[in-house]
């Protein structure tokens, strides 16, 4: 899920320059809003080492009013700390009403780092996590507004940060073996580190990756995403008065990171021989290891979403060859029955799970509920914000029971999605194919971008990942595809085996 | 917890048939206004076998309109349903806007019964509650009223009505081995469910346990539960329109369980020979204990409650020549400052507890947001009814950290204490003990009886438990105290004994 901040976004001394009065004078200015509410405010600072924690921390005391602000630094506990429950100290640096606090290391760090050097067994970090989802629901619940940012940078950049400093006597220093060896277990950090955020990522307290490879970009982001939430927050609160509203529920055009979508290389091209000869033997292979998942009932749900006419419904028709009619279902989902409106969302979606080594293939899915009801404003942004959360707890049980859960969205240029409307239209036996709705939808494509990248930063997890598949050309699309759900049901049965040895 | 409900509860023929006409149309008009506004209702009954959970499902259905009502029986598992996550099969089932759903065994039932049998670990378990916690919470957000209602009655009674019932040739069948199999685990499955109910005993899907040992009250009860619970949600949602607010936040006389306050015996009394001899025993029981759990770092804390002049601060005085100055704090809690009210009301009560080995004894404590707070209406329904958990959640980490947590309630008549009141304006040096408030508090007296029953009901846990003291010969709640307190200690370092070797 990382991944999907590595984006590369920077941002011009230009362009960084322009914002930053505007910006301070806004930060400051709802900060005393909120004051005069008496609303007390935690933000919670966290992420990789190097990604530049205290720089951040330094900008904030530098642009804020620090007599309404108090920082707290959480690193080793005392002997008076580790005394007591583990939450304790963070108790004592809790912002009152009207104060902002922020938490430099927080009560995610030691459950972290704890887990990652095997301290903490992974029922003891579940447990962790749980105390510090009804904590934060327990303080929000009591009206204080939590705003969670963790800065990400990536395994090399973080290396070379290291090394950097190294290099230069002044700065030798500030590199400690921990450091190393915390970069050393980078991979693992950033595994539990996201297991962290999946579990804590709540709609009262939802969770803002930053990308922190750029310095002035990183804070930028930053401080639009806590201006944002603050804005959010007054708003709800109805303490607004003289805070304008968020204009939009997104971020400000210069703090979004580079969208997911926009990174995609679309260039791969599978010519017709080479498609042929790949794909009779990925089918051959997928036919024996879903009859093997079948042996040992290990099920796989398998969604697929992407933009109109980027040829789900091709792709699907291509993976059907190599599973026995008797083992798979494909359920297409469109917009609610009566029937299913007058349930919660997800209930249409648990009727299909499949079990006993089943395959179920949704054509569109639960996702809708954060990407065209989103858009559409079919749901709110209480209800849809709530949703990522949801949809992770659905799948996480899914996965919890052995099953395979992969997500795929198909993605396809503006242009291509025009050609291929216009060649719908132009074709008679496709013509059924495209109707006033796609029209419509294409319009609104930059809001779908948005939802599309949310969707995937938010419920893009290492056991139900999502694989964007670049579908400009089909027939890559189809390879793809079905490389990913071999992979998918390799791994599964080499899990199994070591867990049955 | 569950003696609490132990309350011998009754109803006469007659006033049960006074009750019942208007309480049958009530339900029915609120089903209808429910309806009518979309509301799907979700009714969870559970509890001990033989307590009456057939029979209440029965009446249920004859009573309220089926058109719009469905029962689920879940019993064994299916293969079908244990080939998928556990929440499917009660997912097939959930109601749609406007219908009741009838849950005749629940996402509970099986938890709990495979924990009792060792199926499940105490972490497993634990993972299941949470994430039935996350459902309920995730359905009440989607706009669903839960209703759970658990019928109790005590291990006598069990095997009462299993005997009586295979006394009978014409019954004989209805007790299976299973039953006497659960029986002969009743303390187990008491522990286990009393655990269940603590973890998901929350704000947006609370529980309500029912005294089930006489039929009629029983009934009245889970339909008065039913009919108050249904009305607040409601009002809540502001569908409210033809259905008039409920007049009280209590359930009306009728169902209301016998106070447990009310079933103190307050007659024991020790003469002043025996309480010398006694004490001085137990404060030297107490002086090692204490010196004990200091070396092995078991922390202690211990509250104390109970009506004004009901001698808190003379208890307390008894107790602390058993603790070295050094090892304990009293904490006299009053109003909050300004300080603290500008924070979460738990806050200035994680300051002070205890760590090393130490004792904190709190002279009033966090309780006063479920009495005081409740009473005079300075913390709203919603404010006072969520604190419950809170309140949990923290005495748990505490637990969890090892800490000895005793709650004391000291209990006299209302006699008793007009007694004390008058001795104490007569008395020129205990004058200034006596205010205008505590005059004011006594006229409040039963709507503080009924804040002291649902607290107890609520939170007394098997590891932070209550202890209600007969406090009307002050001689004898003090030894009672002290004893409750060598209990404790003794306790504690045997399960650390146990745990260290």
């Amino acid at each position: 899920m990382f991944e999907v901040f590595e984006s590369g976004a920077s941002l011009s001394k230009k362009d960084y320059k322009a914002r930053l009065p505007e910006l301070r004078a806004e930060l400051l200015h709802t900060q005393f809003a909120l004051q005069k509410a008496g609303v007390p405010v935690l933000i919670i600072v966290a992420g990789a080492e190097g990604a530049g924690k205290g720089e951040v921390v330094n900008r904030l005391n530098s642009w804020m009013d620090t007599r309404f602000m108090e920082t707290s630094v959480f690193t080793k506990e005392t002997d008076e700390e580790a005394a007591r429950p583990f939450l304790w100290r963070f108790w004592r640096k809790m912002p009152a009403a009207g104060q902002i606090g922020v938490f430099f290391g927080s009560w995610y760090t030691r459950p972290i780092t704890r887990h990652v050097f095997g301290e903490l067994t992974p029922a003891e970090f579940d447990a962790r996590m749980n105390r510090i989802r009804t904590l934060e629901q327990m303080l929000v619940d009591g009206g204080m507004v939590i705003v969670k940012c963790w800065l990400h940078i990536s395994e090399t950049e973080q290396r070379q940060r290291f090394e950097a400093l190294e290099k230069d006597e002044r700065t030798q220093w500030r590199v400690s073996d921990t450091d190393w060896r915390y970069h050393n277990n980078y991979a693992t950090f950033l595994k539990v580190s996201s297991s962290a955020i999946r579990h804590t990522d709540t709609a009262p307290a939802p969770w803002h990756i930053l990308d922190a490879s750029q310095e002035r970009y990183r804070d930028i982001a930053f401080m639009e995403t806590l201006l944002h939430q603050l804005k959010l927050a007054l708003h709800r609160n109805g303490n607004a008065r003289s805070v304008p509203p968020p204009t939009s529920i997104e971020l400000p055009e210069i703090a979004r990171p580079n969208n997911i979508l926009d990174r995609v290389d679309l260039s791969p091209v599978i010519g017709h021989e080479d498609f042929k000869r790949q794909y009779k033997e990925l089918i051959l292979e997928i036919e024996y290891l879903a009859w093997q998942c079948y042996q040992k009932s290990i099920s796989s749900v398998f969604v697929f979403e992407g933009w109109d006419a980027a040829g789900k419904g091709g792709v699907i028709r291509r993976l059907i060859p190599a599973l026995d009619a008797k083992l798979y279902r494909v359920i297409q989902i469109s917009a609610p029955t009566s029937i299913e409106k007058a349930h919660h969302y997800l209930w249409r979606f648990w009727q299909d799970i499949p079990a006993g080594g089943r395959v179920t293939i949704y054509d569109r899915s639960w996702y809708g509920r954060v990407l065209v009801e989103r858009v559409e404003g079919f749901a709110t942004l209480d209800e849809w914000s709530r949703s990522y959360h949801e949809i992770n707890e659905f799948e996480q049980q899914l996965i919890d029971h052995g099953t395979i859960v992969n997500k795929f969205w198909l993605h396809i240029s503006d242009e291509e999605q025009l050609r291929r409307f216009e060649n719908r239209q132009k074709t008679p036996y496709k013509q059924h194919k495209i109707t006033d709705e796609d029209w419509r939808n294409r319009e609104k494509r930059p809001a779908y971008m948005e939802a599309v990248h949310d969707m995937i930063a938010r419920t893009s997890t290492e056991y139900a990942p999502w694989h964007i598949i670049s579908a400009e050309n089909k027939n890559h699309a189809r390879i793809r595809v079905l490389t990913h759900i071999r992979d998918a049901m390799q791994d599964a049965l080499q899990r199994s085996d070591t867990k049955s040895s």
